[in-house]
């Protein structure tokens, strides 16, 4: 067997086998087969596509490239899992949320290139958090408040770590079987029986319509099926950024302001609809209880507390999170209902502010990003404030916010839910 | 400009621009673009295809990422390309035959990877034979005696060493794109204003039908057309092997059967043909003329007095080349027409006995190889020795002639000439 007839054989469309499968992995984790080989198969498998099966073993392969955690001694432990969106600051909200429903929440989260940061940015926008757990204080953690987050171990799932990083250099991206082998071989190491994923499609998100979108949730749901591992997919919306604030303190800021009540808007709905799911595997009870235990907890402020504790516990310091004052404001040069505000539009202006990186060396402002106070097919008058935007950088902005006279129909937030 | 999204238009299928493509030859030469990048890149090329104009451009900044040779003094330089395939010793032959017809053959070749070596390496099996000469010995030599042979100097045309060296250990090898540019720009670079290329389809070709060599054709055509280069393409037969010998050595061998008239075999003919195109464009007469030429040449030894002189000035010595014993004989089972000895089976088979490299570390055994004394479509008796192996090596070879019984139609040697 030799990796350039296996590069070959992709390359002409045809299925790998099993076999040759276990030798890429084994043998790109181990240094024989060299990235610029890797990178020529994974474009091959971007243009040319995987079969269920392959990507089945293609995620067997890669979950046993590192170790396993054993997460056993726990009954009622669900993890939840967002393919990345502008503004997607769910996880702050959903996992204390569920963990004061008493199901236990292990979140492994990642740094993230691109738009905005990933969890573990907007966590470290909180002052002194630690987000190196080892796999004992994880686990401790998780026994003792039922709720740990940290950033992944390094012996997680060693080869989606390496190609991630391949991948993310060479414009392999953006391809349903290496989305699905990555998302799913480091829930399988983790030891996760439950997931809950929001599976986020549009604009703004790697997946850019629906029936691809339902080819992954498949696929992954028939991955976990393989791996006894409970799998719902929600479809949701990612034309327009999640909420009001993008940027990570920003993220922080408005997941606390739905965690103590002080804002109702679609993130919290999505937020509501991903804790109930998951507090009904989580529990074994029915949407309809679960859904009800889990606006409880959000009103009676026992979310918050679990959120309190999570930080207080992980060395985190809330009282660094300071208020800002915006060093721009974009208004509207025109009434009417808005229509140019899109999530992909919003996240590279994000990023220049500042809030995401486009090489892994790059460094993220905390506190740089955008409030928006108004969104796409909301109504302004002229001159009023549309957006605050939050940066260190002196920049010559041009934005327009582009109106329109007809009344733009609000799109739904979730097309669909797959299990 | 940067390459990812470079990467992610050719994976979109669009065709890139002129100072995208003046980007990516830049930056690959200078280091900034990474072989991880490029190597996805040349994936995506093979997959999606270039547009002429693409392949144009593609050319024009390989050209100019090295030096250029400077052959204006000479008014009647004609090189002559071959496409590559088993037992493919033209060169030898054609060389000093139209270098006797009064023409300057200035010829840069490689070496190989693949069944057998390319020309360098055969010349190589001469003992003492330079093949490294400088661009002042090249032109001196091609002054005094009318042809010169080297390997390719390393600075003409960076790029494509560079990148001939990462396609061959990606499998992006088999691209019209690709090899279009390849040879085009180091015919461009060495000044060469008269190419006949030997375009080999089938079996043991690069380029298995008709279809794709008269792309092929057409594009280097156009690039010739581009660059002041008259270039004319023989589409010629790979299905079986050219000639009867096939190594290193016994290569050698064969041209000087061919050269001192001992031997009339299709590579015979093939040879004159090419040798005539060649002649023709050198000295601007008629294919009946240039005909008439080369045959007088072959036969009154004047190539093969050429081809001494060739040697011996590049400090060669023929007399090394001694009568080697074969170390293996294969015989027919049954009698019939032999139907199993294609191009890409006896070019496996060298490989496998010495004659060829798999890795560039590889060292080639320049006495292994094959002498076929039958080959496809030839009549066997049963018990008659069909094939002598030559090799160092001990092995167990489970070799099988197959015959049938049916007359076996033979094929065309030259399918078409595009010019």
């Amino acid at each position: 067997m030799n990796i350039i007839d296996i590069i070959l054989k992709k390359k002409n469309k045809q299925q790998l086998t099993e076999e040759e499968i276990e030798y890429v992995i084994k043998n790109y984790v181990n240094g024989k087969i060299k990235d610029y080989q890797m990178s020529a198969l994974l474009m091959a498998i971007v243009i040319q596509d995987m079969t269920n099966k392959e990507i089945n073993y293609l995620t067997k392969y890669m979950t046993l490239s590192g170790s396993k955690l054993d997460l056993s001694k726990f009954s009622n432990v669900v993890d939840k899992h967002s393919t990345g969106g502008v503004g997607d600051k769910t996880t702050l909200i959903i996992a204390p949320l569920v963990a004061s429903c008493n199901v236990k929440v292990a979140k492994m989260s990642g740094r993230a290139l691109g738009y905005t940061g990933g969890t573990i940015d907007k966590l470290e926008s909180i002052e002194n958090m630690k987000l190196n757990l080892t796999t004992e204080e994880f686990i401790n953690q998780l026994d003792k408040i039922g709720i740990a987050i940290t950033s992944q171990t390094t012996d997680i799932a060693i080869a989606d770590k390496k190609i991630y990083a391949l991948r993310d250099a060479t414009g392999t991206v953006e391809s349903i079987p290496l989305i699905a082998s990555s998302i799913m071989s480091k829930k399988i190491a983790m030891g996760t029986s439950n997931l809950v994923i929001d599976l986020k499609v549009g604009k703004g998100a790697l997946i850019k319509n629906i029936k691809d979108a339902r080819r992954l949730a498949n696929i992954m749901i028939d991955i976990g099926k393989n791996n006894n591992m409970k799998v719902i997919c929600l479809l949701t919306n990612m034309n327009i950024p999640l909420g009001n604030n993008i940027g990570n303190s920003l993220e922080v800021k408005e997941a606390i302001d739905i965690l103590t009540n002080k804002k109702d808007n679609e993130l919290k709905t999505l937020c509501i609809n991903l804790a109930t799911y998951m507090v009904s595997l989580g529990l074994n009870i029915s949407l309809k209880q679960a859904e009800k235990m889990v606006i409880n907890n959000l009103k009676n402020n026992n979310a918050y507390k679990k959120f309190k504790e999570l930080i207080s516990y992980q060395n985190g310091n809330l009282s660094s999170l300071t208020k800002e004052e915006p060093k721009y404001i974009i208004k509207a040069k025109t009434s009417g209902y808005i229509i140019n505000l899109s999530a992909d539009f919003i996240g590279k202006l994000a990023m220049h502010l500042g809030a995401g990186r486009l090489n892994k060396e790059d460094n993220i402002d905390y506190n740089a990003g955008i409030i928006l106070h108004k969104k796409n097919g909301d109504y302004v008058e002229k001159d009023e404030i549309v957006m605050s935007l939050y940066t260190k950088k002196e920049l010559n902005l041009d934005i327009n916010i582009i109106t329109s006279n007809k009344k733009v129909k609000k799109e739904p937030l979730i097309y669909e839910v797959i299990k």
